[in-house]
């Protein structure tokens, strides 16, 4: 068969099927074990890859997702009314709302000269030359003027700067804790799209009718067990879930995730995809002096063309919402790859009890001489002789290339 | 062959290349189904793998992005005229922005006593004994003060409450919805940077010169058609695009998501990198007593030493602006990896055929028999008969062994 | 061997081993092809995919992260004292915090009418037949009252407005920049949770003790070379490392990314794992109008009934704090998908050699008359004929069946 042939061959066999040669292995415990590994990855694969990873399904991990909160409530401190709009930060209602928990309030501070506080480095002093006039200490609060003032009203001296006067540290009034604040509720709304698979979903109870619904959310608090689809929340019981003592996140303040969690099948009915709610704070900095969350502002006034200022340093619980989202729906593609994977690792099989074969089981050879065709040898000897016996009852044109069967 | 000659062999075969044997199948039916499997597996890796799909290009599906907006317009109410700085909240431009259409103001709330709002429960009275002194009513606004007050200037009466007064409820002025809003224009600048790829882009025209885009950019509103490359949106544009009534959205508020979405291919030229934008209308409760956007916040003024405040509940436009960015440019590692897995795939078609020539068209076990050697039986009977013909002719020292070719 | 012979054939020969028959070519350059392919599988798979990609780790790419920031310094300009809660936007200390480094001040804005700003389109005007009144330019300041009037002190007119009065082009205060920012520190706290290994991080320094700690974090600055792990950062250094002028910042304002990255192997010690830390403008937009970052805001007062603002356009250097996350851990799974496909694409080199042997090497087709075998062919002509004589010496039931063995 020469070239010519070879070609003529390989047009003419394009319609031929290729099929590879196999030997049976009658041999037991080597079957077993081909059987079981075989068992195994398909096991695998029908188990872990197709019914618990879903892998028939096309995923969607990165939905779309909205968020809006409110937050509500009223407390009394002292003589004094407060409600939300003076508590909840920012006002706007984002996916991340604070409300102030404690509050150290520096009242009518104004651009004055004053004596800086005696905690900071090198303001103690004793005559005018220990101050250098228009220094500006990093930690200090103002501008040295280079005058060594009494202290307020006590006994000892520091230098006077050039600030926001009085200094905060000294004139600070600290607020009481306001517990209440357990009570305050948040709304969290969240409406969730995948956009691969062009579902909305939001997070509020759907109620027949609109009058229903309202009365449903005017009264219900979110609970795991009995109001799983109440989307209003007690800040106290946010706290609890995360396993926090809420008086002393009042003290401290703190960050806590509250985290939305979808997982979404749309081989089912999608109006049974719910979101689950855990909760943990964020900031694990306990044993830091920044520990907690606070943060400072100042409310502005303005008498006669003089500015005046309230400063408040604000120790806050901060809400962020954190949404996550996963869902899946039945698609051919991923289907088809991950069959084809799954039947392509069952030839990883033979490898190993190839191996298994060849170096445990094959003592004499048998199998491997069987196996394993030598090209040239096979070819010219044993076959050659064969073939001039064979040849006497058939009648070869491949003869003519003088290559044996 | 024994162990020895084994391991010489296989320290000897190292170089030598080892090819499946394969069996041909001159099977018409067999062929077409065999190549018509292959053509569909090899189509689905071309096609849709490598064109549709790109799988020789590395992709990057997390870009870093900056956005920035900022909001413009002039509107007149009444004999008042408004500027976005009153509007637009956060001033700072992230990627949020929320412009008010519509507030209900409460002007010189005080914290003072006055009659609780009679939509509360157990607010309605007409003694005091009707009223607990220090409750404060969770849907209420206050605290309790125990007496029984006239409403306002109203024939009945209710508890009088400790709060922020007069009531929202009762004294918020409704100002007409901002329907000017409609010509508002909201700047969004979007830089995005791919860092597997070290390339930045930006949603801002080119132009030759610093004067000429200035003037392009204080003239340009964005139209998908006729301006596709100008970052300048009208509100009313928007709300047109998302399929809201402005009208409406201005009675309500709402939240639209403007979704800017970069699909950018570097194996082309980088510059053709342009985003498209996409709006919707994110909050879909519209049959809820919640829907719709809006937050309460309250200017606080100082008067003489007493505070006052206005609490403005402002309905909002807020858009969230999402960004969404892919990038793909060639690599050989994903080149690699897919004509690998694509060349494994055609594997499989032996599968398919071979279970479609073993169960229908192989009848007589003709195939079978040739495809499957056994490895005791071919080796020990038959052939073992045919060396003894064979031997005849030749000279084997593999005979020593005993065990047949 | 009938259909019921194949049907016991296949119930007994479940546990049968099959092993496909190989071909030995012992031909060196091919044999040279094949193992060289082979190596560099291997070596890709093991040097690339295993040691670089650590394909044998389950990974996680989206941790939780919260930041939190805050910022601290003092600045004299003038014989005014500024400290950060005038500075810093917003004060919440979100991932997103900005300080003002230069302000354009007007002062004292009330609404009233006053002239429009020159450069408005149509301001200028000689009589007030010029002005369209109640016409609200979209480029102006407010509506038209219809009268031309003197332009503040000058000698020319233009249309008068209903407005904020005066406007901010006219009487904004341009107050110099402020400098002095390039040493406000910016403190940024960042904790990281990897809910998969359910490791969470910080990027403080542990110290032994709350005190050692606090005075570590009241001194530091972070350093790349020298303090690695120290939160605090100087806006100058920032800018250094952004490779931007911190004093061309301060005149355009700008848009810096700080971004934080962890690479985490928890394989080996979690507390190995600590962030690095890069700088870089955000926005690109140089050669824009609008570039830099500013934004405007307005302080209102209230004085005997009458409401004025003071209205601020506020350039700033605004940090958005970036988190990248990426935890690494030995997982069986991934473990053995990539060793079954790295073992799978070995398979990948017969493909290769076969076709350079069929193509080059086998110049007189012996190799393709040993590896292929024709079904028809090879069963029916040679073989019945060496059966023939075979058969002498054997004893087959199967022969019954008229099919050659």
């Amino acid at each position: 068969m020469g070239l010519l042939g070879f070609i003529k061959d390989y047009v003419l066999g394009f319609w031929d099927y290729e099929t590879p040669k196999v030997m049976i292995v009658k041999n037991k415990p080597l079957g077993v074990i081909y059987r079981g590994v075989q068992f195994l990855v398909l096991t695998y694969f029908i188990w872990y890859v197709f019914i618990k990873e879903k892998a028939y399904q096309q995923s969607e991990t990165r939905p779309e997702s909205s968020v809006h909160t409110k937050m509500r409530g009223t407390a009394v401190q002292g003589d004094r009314v407060h409600d939300t709009i003076e508590y909840a930060h920012p006002s706007e209602g984002f996916d991340v709302i604070s409300t102030t928990v404690r509050r150290e309030v520096t009242y009518d501070q104004m651009q004055q000269t004053c004596a800086e506080h005696f905690s900071v480095a090198s303001a103690n002093c004793t005559k005018d030359s220990d101050c250098t006039p228009g220094e500006v200490n990093f930690n200090g609060n103002g501008r040295r003027t280079g005058r060594c003032v009494p202290y307020y009203d006590q006994n000892f001296k520091t230098c006077e700067i050039q600030a926001w006067c009085p200094v905060e540290e000294y004139a600070a009034v600290r607020e009481p804790p306001l517990l209440e604040a357990a009570n305050f509720t948040v709304f969290i709304g969240n409406t969730i799209r995948f956009p691969a698979f062009n579902v909305t979903r939001g997070n509020i109870k759907v109620a027949p009718n609109k009058r229903k619904r309202q009365k449903y959310l005017s009264k219900c608090h979110y609970d795991e067990k009995k109001e799983p689809y109440c989307p209003i929340f007690r800040l106290g019981y946010i706290a609890d879930q995360a396993r926090e003592n809420f008086d002393e996140l009042c003290k401290t303040g703190g960050v806590i995730g509250v985290f939305i969690n979808w997982q979404c099948n749309f081989d089912v009915d999608a109006s049974d995809c719910k979101p689950t709610y855990s909760f943990r704070l964020l900031d694990t900095r306990k044993d830091l002096p920044t520990a907690g969350y606070y943060y400072r502002f100042a409310k502005y006034y303005s008498r006669d063309g003089v500015e005046s200022r309230t400063l408040i340093k604000a120790y806050g619980i901060r809400l962020d919402i954190i949404v996550h989202g996963y869902a899946g729906k039945f698609s051919l593609i991923p289907t088809i790859i991950n069959s084809v994977t799954a039947m392509g690792s069952i030839g990883i099989c033979s490898i190993i009890c190839d191996w298994i074969m060849l170096t445990f089981i094959d003592k004499n050879g048998v199998y491997s001489e069987k196996k394993f065709v030598d090209a040239r040898k096979d070819a010219i000897q044993p076959m050659s002789t064969a073939f001039t016996i064979v040849s006497y009852g058939s009648n070869h044109s491949d003869l003519s290339d003088g290559v044996p069967l």
